[in-house]
């Protein structure tokens, strides 16, 4: 059904002078402070989204299915108009796009962790939060790495994580996760998933080997845990889709890559989300859909950091005038998921929708933007993936479905 | 999607120390009462449920699609997370497997009403509901029935009803009820719906033949009726699915049979509804999933007496305390469907649900739970079939998807 929709979108698309933006507030949703009873959204000061609430249309969105924990990925996905499940993305592809490498259809990519291990078990699955450039040193070290027929890029993303492209013939991505998620423990040899994978999995392992001996007198970073191995899903872009020319704006590696993968072209995003509106300004008469992901929030919300969530929302709300100058023809302000402070992690819970556009339904009787307010509101209770046809359809680029 | 849906649950279930309650009041939603304009939960007093409404989320069910009533077993089948048009499952079935009959996949099973008939045509298709000891009775001297290779099972199920179970080689279940639905007319003889169950319907007809001399003199079931052919439907189990030890508390053996196809353990339901949460807290410790089914509701709608109804839905509420003490991590309470009492039947409109969590969002501007409130909550409107995803995710017994 939801490819079905994907479909008939595409056959009704049609060029438009319309600019729209989409606006994530990563994990945006919450649920209520235990003293208040209001969420992070609730608690925050948001004179403006209060103001676009009332004037415009607002919802709920449940990113997937009901009851279903996105990660980052599928969230986003969804946002764009896409079925999620049709198109499993491994972390590993999602750094190398961000860092901007270009990948092969034949390259597998992994995401690397660098970690502390003593006496045979990871005693830090993190190294410490080894500071970017440190990470930067080890990848350039770990080129030392030489395995028969394979070429490796290796670079760092941020922090203590970095990527590693195996480039050569006869790879395979099923390959299980070497990290065991707990430290305590060794790491976990390198397993073929397919019978195919077993030459793959042998590579892997001299890799690790190799790497440890490479990096064995650091004081933190003195091994690797790779995970999520996976190849370049074929995604149709929004270019091929719906005509779009988009572009993205986000300061994190992995939504950058996301967004490339579903054809969006990267602008600079700076520091701060005026920055990222600066850039967008820049950019305005260049694209016709723009994302702009504020990552904070979510990370507030792992934290379980309630008041840093609160000041990243209100943030970004103090800024909206500048976004507003522009008049979008369509701007929706959401989350890609949930992620309550009190659950420090992702949650099912449904997020609040703001649709603002001359032509949306007005709901006059929500008094703000927030969880329950939402939950009011006129766009009622949709899923993430219908967002992309409410956009386009309020952008004028959808024609009428039959006579 | 539905069924794509389950398969993505399975794939994320992950165990956890947590334990569900899904309380089904059958028949649950109603329609206003011409005079009050409340409907029959509406009309009720439940302070416990108004509490948690309020507190916790409520919303509204569509038990398998709008404007589809549903039998209470594809309506069962959704509460407990399943594509029901994916499962249809024979009358037979759910009686033969609701007396604890072990069906193997070859067995035919079909339900049986005593009846009355008088000069040729049907006067009672209920035999004046005889009491179930006189079935029984009659089951007994049916078993003399001799049919060419083929054994017979016959059991009373409760008053006029009972079960036959048809084992034997090349048996068909493809046999149209004989049942004619009205008085006045004959019964209809027994007809093969494919071609391959020509063998079958002779032999149904044969036997339909020999229980007429057997039941000739009797005052009232002088005949039977047959109806609901079915085959056991391989069902994967919750325990398949979701890992969940999973047990019924209920009094009605076709609710049991419905349960016990799809993996839950059988415990004793007494005669009222105190005597089914004595049982859950006998139980508690062993089982993650609990399904507690009330009939009443359902029974007292079917006759009209919205009375009854709202009686029974006080009782329930009366109860909950008892309930509550056990504090499940996840507590549902809902209908399968809406048996208004105005209507003396199942209908398609949507059900009442409360979903209470500490995980769930609040709708603290409900008054009370009741249609009309449930239709403002935060859970919004879904499918039945979507509660199980919303139960594992609030139960902490689901892992995140994608990264």
């Amino acid at each position: 059904m939801q490819l079905q929709a994907v479909e008939i979108l595409r056959q009704l698309a049609t060029p438009a002078q319309s600019k729209m933006v989409l606006l994530v507030m990563d994990g945006l949703g919450g649920l209520p402070h235990e003293k208040t009873g209001l969420t992070e959204l609730e608690t925050a000061k948001t004179p403006n989204l209060d103001r676009l609430a009332k004037e415009n249309s607002v919802g709920l969105t449940t990113p997937l299915i009901p009851g279903v924990t996105p990660g980052s990925a599928p969230a986003h996905l969804a946002l764009f108009g896409y079925d999620a499940f049709e198109y499993p993305i491994g972390r590993g592809v999602l750094s190398a796009v961000g860092i901007g490498l270009d990948l092969t259809p034949n390259d597998v990519a992994c995401r690397v962790n660098f970690a502390t291990m003593k006496d045979g078990v990871i005693v830090d699955r993190r190294a410490g939060r080894i500071p970017t450039e440190e990470a930067a040193r080890l990848c350039e070290a770990l080129s030392a790495v030489k395995l028969p027929g394979v070429e490796l890029i290796i670079r760092p993303e941020m922090q203590h994580r970095a990527v590693i492209v195996w480039r050569g013939e006869g790879l395979s991505d099923a390959i299980a996760d070497t990290d065991p998620q707990v430290t305590g423990v060794p790491p976990l040899p390198a397993r073929a998933l397919a019978p195919e994978a077993e030459k793959m999995a042998a590579l892997v392992n001299e890799f690790l080997a190799q790497a440890n001996r490479i990096l064995a007198n650091e004081p933190r970073a003195n091994t690797v845990l790779l995970r999520g191995f996976g190849r370049l899903p074929h995604i149709p872009t929004l270019q091929e889709l719906y005509g779009l020319r988009a572009a993205v704006i986000a300061a994190y590696p992995m939504y950058r890559g996301l967004a490339k993968l579903v054809g969006m072209e990267e602008r600079p995003a700076g520091k701060t989300f005026r920055d990222q509106l600066a850039s967008l300004k820049e950019a305005w008469n260049e694209y016709d859909y723009f994302f702009l992901h504020v990552k904070g929030t979510d990370a507030a919300g792992e934290d379980g950091d309630f008041d840093r969530k609160v000041a990243l929302i209100e943030e970004v709300d103090a800024a909206l005038p500048e976004l507003l100058e522009l008049k979008p023809d369509v701007l929706v302000i959401t989350g890609d998921h949930s992620t309550p402070a009190r659950m420090r992690g992702h949650s099912w819970h449904p997020v609040p929708v703001l649709l603002v556009s001359p032509l949306a339904r007005r709901n006059p009787w929500v008094n703000g933007f927030g969880e329950s307010e939402a939950a009011k509101g006129a766009l009622g209770h949709i899923r993430s993936q219908e967002l992309m046809g409410l956009m386009l359809a309020h952008a004028g680029r959808l024609k009428k479905y039959g006579a």
